[in-house]
């Protein structure tokens, strides 16, 4: 059988030719036109329409030739926003794959995210050196520090020139990523030869073309920690529910990805699709239906879920809120569930016991575990690989299990990834909570 | 050189005279007679004045003979109270060692706690075999589920006459010892012969004659999983704080300890030692030159300290307020802290990241560690042992590395027992932390 | 830009037409004729030539139509060879979703592999229900237990035929799944209507169109804990080495993967390439060059690598010896190695410290972690999909991130997969150790 | 009721009269003569006759004069023997201690145990700082390397005086325990002023004195992941046997605490409880019995047992042989008895499947758990405190939840602690293996 598919080719920006030789002693190189073809769904690559399509990218991997002189090349790494599992192991990679296997002259530390570049911040830069990363995968968070928030990319502009930057390393959220496309702009506009490389970092698992974010996984074994200990709560008291809160602002990947893990989960509340509380089929009454069949509840919020009754609930103004990286503030859905809970089991005269567990930092300020732990280093090798080519303006990522190489815009120019709830990992979820296909009364 | 002492004899209540012959295959009985003698720290005996005390206490372990005929004897175990790592270890020891050991025909499981013998509740009552209770130890809670709040000990009483029980095991807090001092008291006027054996339980470690309560252990090592998560993120951060809020009503032992063991803790806050939030020598100013000097802070707060503080800002009306249990509930010290700390800062024009923890209920559904284990195992074991044997009104406790019988007013009957903040164990704490003796201006 | 691309087309046999209704209340099925395109690379196919191939896969998930009458359908679960992390949740997964979501009649646990279907092995056979299977997953292991060996295939037939068996579920490795085509064989032989689905099972990862197998994560996770002590012991010591031994037969993923997570490993040794022991470019003079320039090292040694070295050692005749799956004995590397070492530096008068640990089954009987059991989740439930549909004489597979439907022969019929020592995934294993890329002379 | 008793005074040697006032900021200060007496079981101090005895310590713990000047007061740190979790929990807790809270001059850290104060090592010194060791406790092992053997006790004291060694910290075990007491003994010969502080190790916890040797609570979860990955493999296998050696020369503590933590153990041999194989009473049958009564077995073996066995096996010739520390070299008894069980079911005709498990340096290399981390870092400052206070020739012990400071010779001219077979520790682990009490066959 033979097939006739018409691939989107998703290019990466370069720098100019590459022609120096690499000093990899390796002799498998991936060559400059190496690319890889995938069907890619809906939910990944997020453009209208449900069906998939074929994209073509460019396979990570060190070349031949490249385009920098290790000995006069000049990296620094940034790390922002919020923490993140094996932010550590990324940065150690970069540090180890540049100066042990390139050679680069100096690799900089910048501190606490894009503050570190303004001057009025005056936080110092490090000299990161093999020694001073060896060990920092054994600990979580960022050694570098994180900041929230917008920065000139002007200012930033004029401080990789002023430091001699050749190589920008910017691991960030989907707003650090904008920031880096900003950066890439303004780096063209001024007819400078900097690569800037994105290492896309999201706990949540929304940002599009990247199967999985790194720290996801990490994060959903030590969600699966609180969420089991609200099991031993609600099964400890006669009509228990444990309710647990999870990282999700606008995607239930971890709450979903925790709930098929731990197979206790009675509920997953997600954003991607709403639910009502009053009435037959509303969540309280089906909650109540648990509670009388099984004696016992395990819920799972996604902290984004529910919103539209948190803005019922409490009025509209807040909506305008929104904190230092221009993300809306979300009103509060555990303790608008929790009332409501209370409230009406009271109201029914049933006796309850209800324990809320927020586990908060806990899920994100761990070391990676050891597939994130891998993933990470490839990260970190790819980026500097691709930076040695000349490549520019683009983030790494792993795809359908393949590395590759992305345009920036990819990333920044969708929508973030939403759960398909008509996917059959959705379906899974139901299958496992046993819960309705819908807690709305319509 | 001799020494003469005057020990306390702290002898335990006997339903009769032992005349069975114990069913155990073992030849190494512990004599009826057999006693230990030790000297006690005020810290541990709660009694006025500050010197250490002799006492004598039974030693824990089988009898050569016994008071209660096997084939005719009739347990029960009830749990009650908050949860705590290996409440289903002791379950389990209990039934083994009654079951396999010694014979006995029945052991039931009265469920959710003392409501379990209230026939309002309808709980039903549950014969507890080793193939129901093998696995177990492998989850946290309690499989018999539990419940707080004071039930009537004539009805109790009824409800073990009901069931033909002879001997109650009973699992819980201050407040269930002082429950099952009152059932043996109404036993004990019935003339009944029915042995009533407590079992202590808190997280807070805070029950006199006992060096530390079962399941402490494991809490203290899930507490500092959230310490060194709120490290991580007071470290990503420029001026992060990190803060992490511990169980602890009364006393400060899993602060404490928490805090001896992972040693980023920078400030512990505990109930036995207020502090002020203002002056030079108060909290903020203390905090501020921690975040001037190294710019990042980790503190550790037990739920009860700084009551003062959240009386004096909340008003005096609350105080009133208590949960089921009776207990008064706690001021929010760690929301009044974090205000604080907020107002603070933003008044001295400071930047400032505060990132709070609340664990809560993860550091207390866990299952026991292995050490906790083995102790539940030997506190369960020895109850079995001194209840077949005939004693009553009393508790198993672990004490200065020997397990003996107490009578159960020495632990209902003192004070709960307070880290002495003179002592050695806190002057560790200061040094580990480096926080000032005093957060008081005078 | 389009591009025609030629996919091979990898059907999977049916039973016949499906025309029964999915009791399945969800709504979106997906349809039989569902298939999605896959640029497979070499190592994946494993057939002759160095590139990829496109392959075309029918998508795993619920049909709506279906084939078997649920009501009527009778399963059997049979698990064989050795254990993996995540076999329980295998099990676990098809009893719920056979009988919550299909509501099948019947679902029988074979004991003991293949054995369990032999009349003359006498084991029981047990009825499985949600009950029975919900907390197994807590556990390692199988709870149906496993054995090795080959049993014939009209044997299993005829126990199929007498237990009424409708579906067969097979979980297991290489040999088990050709044992898996001959039972389908065997059933199409007698025009029985028997649905033969394997989960294939290996914890060297070495099954072709399986991207990562069932608990490899798992093993690895486990893997590096052994490795970390190992470091710990060969810098305690002066010139201290560190020796582990892990799993992996013919292909050294396991200790590859292990050695991207955890940096402290300077030698890894893998079947695929072959190294030397003397000479200036061997192992042992490497190995001295590390410990006179950094004092310790840390050797990871998957279990079949240097059989050609252990063979000139102890003469061939050994080569013949197989276990009872028919697998030859693999010669003892790390015993030679150690003697080769102490022999070598006692001859050069240098003091040493060699540590050997072999975690042997410490890293495949342990639970499966949360991205396992995710993984077994959708394994099982896949396979309840697959057989309902009518589906059979097939294999269940994670490929490229995507679930799909694989003919038997595609994986019992190719090479097992072998570690591309040409790709990027190798040379990043040799930066990470820092070990030459060849530890040959020539 | 009062009672005389005639308690032994353990009183420790000093270098003189304490004349400098202590620098640290704390009020409470435990004076010079403060004792505590305790009841010592015979387990505990292995002197001849079962009875307890009457002892008085001198208390742990800072003292208000001292007799070092701290600006003058130069230390130094040895770790010696087998590694055992804590050990860099110690030297952190020193040099916390020494630095902030005396405020010592220098604090060197000696590399490979007491080869380093021997001249023809050529091994380096380190200078130790609060930077250098803030994260140690994170990593096991020792950061300052680690040897066996002896050295010359003239040699080690020339060092100390050359070095200007004011105090030698020594970590380590019996031997060096002894080494410790022959430094001490050479310092006073040649009437030197250097404080000689042991911090005793053992991970087999035979240590008499010392309640619990730090590492051992460590060691035993460690253990206990073993044990149930041989539980594992036992129940997955038809006849399944899971065999699991554990640490333990003369004593098996680590084997007994093992089986009370982890409930699945059915035979638990240690060195102190001989055992026959053949015979009615004998292992073997008692195994038979178990296999098949249940159908597997799990055994747990000290590595120290069955000697008797294993020299009539192999001649006695073998008993000769001693490692670098003069350790005999045990016999292999887990060879013997795999060997013996297989040949012994062959024989039966059983069916068989044996898997052996030796986790090793697992158990010993690992991070010490949050309660080690505690005890290490009060004998680390207790150590410190008694060296400031002028005490000389003693260790430092936790006994009975106190800490002690004792006279090096009561640990170093005492038997080895052994666990008392007679005692309600050994009859529990009976209970919870549920193997007979003798397996012997008289």
């Amino acid at each position: 059988m033979s097939e006739s598919i018409d691939p989107v080719s998703a290019d990466v920006e370069t720098l100019g030719e590459p022609k120096v030789d690499s000093p990899l002693p390796f002799q498998h190189f991936v060559p400059h036109q190496k690319k890889v073809t995938m069907e890619i769904p809906q939910e990944l690559h997020q453009k209208e329409g449900e069906e998939p399509e074929f994209y073509t990218f460019e396979e990570s991997g060190p070349k031949e030739s490249i385009y920098f002189d290790p000995s006069k090349t000049k990296c620094a790494i940034v790390t922002c926003g919020g923490l993140c599992p094996g932010i550590n192991d990324v940065i150690r990679a970069i540090v180890m794959e540049a100066y042990y296997q390139y050679g680069v002259s100096s690799i900089l530390g910048i501190r606490f995210g894009l503050q570190g570049f303004i001057p009025k911040y005056k936080h110092e830069v490090w000299e990161l050196t093999p020694a001073s990363v060896s060990n920092i995968h054994e600990f979580g968070g960022t050694v570098l520090g994180s900041s929230r928030g917008h920065q000139s990319s002007e200012e930033i502009v004029e401080a990789l020139e002023r430091l001699n930057v050749n190589v920008l390393f910017l691991v960030g959220g989907d707003g650090s990523m904008k920031a880096a496309a900003a950066v890439a702009q303004e780096v063209r506009r001024r007819n400078m030869k900097i690569s800037v490389m994105g290492i896309p970092k999201t706990i949540d698992n929304d940002i599009p073309f990247i199967s999985r974010s790194f720290g996801f996984d990490t994060a959903v074994s030590k969600a699966i920690e609180a969420i089991r200990c609200a099991h031993t709560e609600a099964t400890g008291a006669y009509h228990g529910i444990g309710m647990v809160k999870l990282m999700g602002r606008e995607s239930g990947f971890i709450a979903a990805e925790a709930s098929l893990s731990l197979k206790e989960v009675n509920f997953v509340l997600i954003p991607e699709e709403p639910f009502e509380l009053e009435g037959d089929y509303g969540f309280l009454n089906r909650l109540r239906e648990r509670l009388v069949s099984r004696g016992h509840a395990v819920i799972v919020v996604a902290e984004g879920s529910g919103q539209d009754l948190c803005a019922k609930e409490l009025g509209t103004e807040r909506e305008q809120v929104t904190d230092a990286s221009g993300n809306p503030v979300l009103g509060d859905i555990c303790e608008l569930l929790q009332d409501k809970i209370k409230g009406y089991f009271k109201s029914r005269n049933m006796d309850l016991t209800l324990k809320f567990i927020d586990p908060s930092y806990i899920i994100r300020s761990v070391p990676a575990n050891s597939s994130d732990r891998v993933y990470c280093g490839f990260l970190g090798q790819n980026a500097v690989h691709a930076a040695m080519a000349g490549k520019t303006n683009m983030v790494v990522s792993k795809l359908q299990d393949r590395y590759v190489d992305l345009p920036l815009d990819l990333v920044t120019q969708r929508e973030r990834r939403k759960l398909d709830i008509t996917s059959n990992y959705w379906r899974a979820v139901l299958e496992s909570t046993g819960q309705p296909h819908s807690l709305r009364n319509s």
